[in-house]
């Protein structure tokens, strides 16, 4: 299917310039919901720094239907005080009125340069005459991309009940703006008839080992946000407790989120490529989250991904100094197929195989076996590169 | 005063090659501790996965009195399982039969690489001929070094209850052997009279700040260890509890540890700058220590710092996502003595100075008033920059 032709019920798109970014390029971008039933929900960053944007969104999801997405590239109206959650009111009051919605069925999200007020006359310029299609999905992705190279889209078209459902989701990368907080926006889209708290049971669920799972550079933004939007006009039977109908959609949903996510780290600063660290075998979620998560963060393991060394040190050291209680004489590392550490010993004769393996690879899969227990955790990340430190060093006052 | 003729009352050293290191540098150093009521304090690695020489050190140290240290360079005895904590053990069975000491009062320290089998027999060799000299500690210094760029010492002659006493202290830092874990080892050696659990209690007091304070690339080696050695010889009132003495005494191993570290953060691997952040006006010392661990181990922070950029925008973001709880409305942010950021909003104004202050210094002062209390903690780190990653990344198999 080409993505520029896809179409989901209950949605219109535009992306347009508004003159926040200094190039000309697209910067606002707007997803509406034609059907007034439309259920949204929505996963904010949990910085102690909340950008304006982000406190406005968790006050407004609150809504029991959700109208309007307005989203704003070039500036991230964060570090902007009382006066940056009054202009992120103001834009929603100002998109609510041209499409005869209530302000509090409008989300707003903004990422960009901080420290900087929202540029509200540009944008109600922009809004005043921008019109919405379902055939924009493409030049709305477009709208909201900042340094990201390219942009990131993944769509899907199942059957539940023997009905068509499509989902697609847009998200936005780790780009560079000065000075910069890499901020992640993801919103999906999908035409499936979910209630409110189901989604946001689902949401959470399926960005467990996804979109909370993802690291580029560990600073985590001001403004990262996620936000479900379910038109409800799909013929399925509406989703409204945890069935098989749901445990369905989940997987769809998980499955998607994580294509998504290695798109983000693949184009992650200066990035080479995606690690994907599977911890099984673990005696606790918790204790898979908190190793994977150390593996994806350790520089030492981000620069070996992109030296293409086979160090299965740097990932046993990043396991052992996170206090997650691991005992590196039951465990195993496998790179891909390959096994490089086995119940404490070193497996010096794949180091070669391991090598050629990361050397042939953008999407490295990293496993970690504990075999202490049964759970498991996941995370994605990038390589540390030349490019990550030029492109965030090179900004200079 | 120049550190090569520096003496201290009740220790001899030595440093020799023992053809461990391919390159036949010094890879072989001794502290002789002459005095046997010498009584000694350790810290060691958290890291789950810790090297055979540290589990050894960890029972060693439980001894009343310690007569000799043992340290090697370019093997660190790490991930090498039941063999390597036998190697451990007969290396300083070894060193104490030609000491003629108990194996318990001898401490081994390795580093270098990891996965490989100590070579016993190297050590043996150069054990059996080496002699100690009480001039030789520039030799130890020198021979404990993997790839620093330079000998870390810093040495001290103060007065306490109108009796000379000294202190010298021996480190070294993060140096890349394939694969790598950034050792990081730390002597401290003073002729004064203290008693072993004061000796502990004031290493871990003095490292709160400064060694477990600093951070390279937030990468904790599996064979980090620190070791205060006192040998009872200075002419002081013994220190047996918590008086005047011990605070005098705390405070200067404070501020000489602090010293040391900023040495390993310079020669951190690639830096360009050591950044020490304090956060002040904290509600707790655990929020403060938090919070500047955090901007310590910021990547987008530590290129900020090697791209001269007064970025306060990335350092606010560090202190917002550890979960500390900070009011940014609250908190302002200094780069020396430059205010970039004050109560919440950002000062545009200062940024150029700020800029000046960065480019014309190696050592870097972070402030972070968070005015929400009285507690405050500090951290150490180096900045991130291209001959950090290319060191990193180039080993390949």
């Amino acid at each position: 299917m080409n993505a520029s032709s896809f179409v989901i019920n209950g949605f219109e798109f535009c992306g347009v310039s508004a003159n926040i970014k200094q190039s000309g390029q697209p910067d606002l971008g707007v997803i509406l919901c034609t059907n007034p039933k439309t259920t949204a929900a929505g996963l904010f960053t949990t910085n102690d720094v909340k950008a304006a944007p982000v406190l406005l969104c968790r006050k407004h999801i609150r809504s029991k239907h959700t109208r309007l997405v307005l989203v704003n590239a070039g500036n991230a109206n964060a570090a902007t005080g009382a006066k940056g959650l009054k202009d992120a009111e103001t834009s929603a009051r100002l998109a609510a009125k041209k499409f005869n919605f209530q302000p509090s069925e409008v989300l707003v999200s903004s990422t960009g340069k901080i420290g900087v007020p929202l540029p509200l006359e540009k944008i109600t310029t922009a809004l005043n005459s921008l019109t919405t299609s379902e055939h924009e999905l493409d030049a709305f992705t477009n709208a909201i991309m900042t340094t990201d190279q390219y942009p990131k889209l993944v769509t899907h078209e199942g059957m539940l009940d023997k009905k068509n459902y499509r989902i697609a989701i847009i998200a936005k990368g780790a780009g560079m703006i000065s000075p910069n907080m890499a901020t992640f926006l993801c919103y999906i889209v999908t035409d499936l008839k979910i209630s409110k708290p189901m989604a946001q049971q689902m949401l959470k669920e399926a960005s467990e080992n996804t979109l909370n799972a993802m690291t580029v550079d560990g600073d985590m933004s001001t403004n990262d946000t996620a936000i479900l939007l379910a038109s409800q006009m799909a013929d399925n039977a509406p989703i409204t407790k945890k069935n098989k109908a749901y445990t369905v959609i989940l997987h769809v949903l998980t499955k998607l989120l994580g294509d998504i996510v290695q798109k983000v780290c693949l184009d992650g600063e200066g990035a080479t490529k995606c690690f994907r660290t599977t911890v099984i075998n673990a005696r606790s979620t918790q204790q898979a989250k908190t190793i994977a998560l150390s593996v994806a963060n350790s520089q030492l393991v981000k620069t070996a991904m992109f030296g293409c060394d086979p160090n299965w040190g740097r990932i046993l050291c990043a396991s052992g100094y996170c206090g997650a209680k691991i005992n590196p004489d039951k465990a195993n590392i496998k790179l891909g197929d390959v096994f490089v550490f086995k119940k404490g010993v070193p497996q010096t004769q794949n180091e070669s195989a391991a090598a050629v393996y990361l050397r042939n690879n953008q999407l490295i899969d990293v496993e970690i076996n504990l075999n202490q227990g049964t759970a498991r955790a996941k995370s994605f990340a990038s390589d540390l590169t030349y490019e990550y430190v030029r492109i965030n060093a090179e900004y200079s006052t």
